[in-house]
């Protein structure tokens, strides 16, 4: 998809996108980048509609360094992407952050937001590959178990685009950063309260036929954590 | 906060609040979106810098219709909030909908959107009336435990509000909705791989005294999840 890409490309090449509170929890390797993308189902897109900004949360995929964003044809949500600049963010959250003092409480998490003009993709082949995808993101295996679109569905179908070109990380991690006076009266509980995300026993369509069992790929999800 | 509220209110008064795509999932009860809100740790604020739309995770905290943000003073986030309208967006995943066909996989999710223009919080009364919520929406119980601010500390946070008048919810629950011929046709595995965040055992911060233990509000939050 990016095959004149000539190789890694540093992250945050314009003032907007460059971190300016919390300097030292900006993380400038693209890895880092595809790691959060590819750790989260869900992302926040924001667009600007009527002068004003709107944000939704949907579904992506990634394909090196492109998202793909997939909407109803008929969407507003998808022509309003088009005609300006959009931001997508991803989070994803570890732990809350109990500190002595209020004014320290926080989040470990790790963010990536993303600024760019999408793309509509023309192309039936880079269409079936975003929707592939987008729909690998959200439930791996399934795009080589499930009927694949058929050409009305793909019609049907607006995908996007988005270039990981200027793209800011951030991630915090570990305890609480007090005030020392606070660390040493020594009299309120700090530390994590650590969060996970886990998946629980699949539960099977009401309509679902009698001879058709959970597949490995979705058995393997969600013993995973377990 | 809301004290001339003559009781409850209708959500999307506007257009644009008004869920278009997927009516049948628009819950209009003011409950619904309080109910969401109070659910999640974290929400999306866009706003509009240089006319581009910008999305960023952040805390929040809710008063009866009234929702809380706050930042540093001098972050520039917080003066383009006051610039332009903003849009804040609260999603829960609740679990992945695997269907027959890759174009009715989805997402089970409750979601709000608020649209509206933040004022600023002045009255100090009203700024840690906000500093509350928000601190108890991130780690209930703590308000009471820490620190609460200084002046000097107050002085350094900038505390928005925003009214819950322009809002939009959206719910999805249940299974897939597949074509009748996919579901006749009995091949493939549908059904939803239901998604909970959980809390693990505290871990106290590295230089914490020995003689502190983990509080009753912390213990109680990470075994609830057990």
């Amino acid at each position: 998809m990016t095959s004149t890409d000539p190789g890694p490309r540093p992250l945050s090449p314009t003032r907007r996108s460059t971190v300016a509170r919390g300097k030292h929890r900006a993380v400038t390797e693209r890895e880092a980048l595809h790691h959060i993308l590819d750790s989260a189902l869900v992302c926040h897109l924001a667009l600007t509609r009527d002068g004003a900004p709107v944000v939704l949360p949907t579904g992506f995929g990634r394909s090196g360094d492109t998202l793909y964003l997939h909407g109803s044809s008929g969407a507003r949500t998808m022509r309003d992407v088009l005609e300006h600049e959009v931001c997508v963010a991803v989070t994803v959250l570890d732990g809350v952050v109990y500190a002595r003092a209020v004014k320290h409480f926080s989040m470990n998490y790790r963010s990536a937001v993303i600024h760019g003009e999408a793309r509509i993709v023309d192309e039936d082949a880079e269409r079936l590959h975003g929707l592939e995808r987008i729909t690998e993101q959200l439930a791996p295996g399934s795009w080589g178990h499930a009927r694949k679109p058929d050409a009305k569905e793909l019609a049907a179908t607006t995908v996007l685009a988005l270039d990981l070109t200027e793209a800011a990380v951030k991630v915090r991690e570990g305890g609480p950063s007090d005030e020392p006076e606070d660390v040493l009266a020594d009299q309120v509980w700090a530390g994590v309260l650590p969060l996970e995300t886990r998946w629980r026993e699949p539960v099977p369509a009401d309509d679902l036929g009698g001879g058709i069992s959970v597949p490995e790929h979705v058995l393997h999800r969600s013993a995973a954590d377990r």
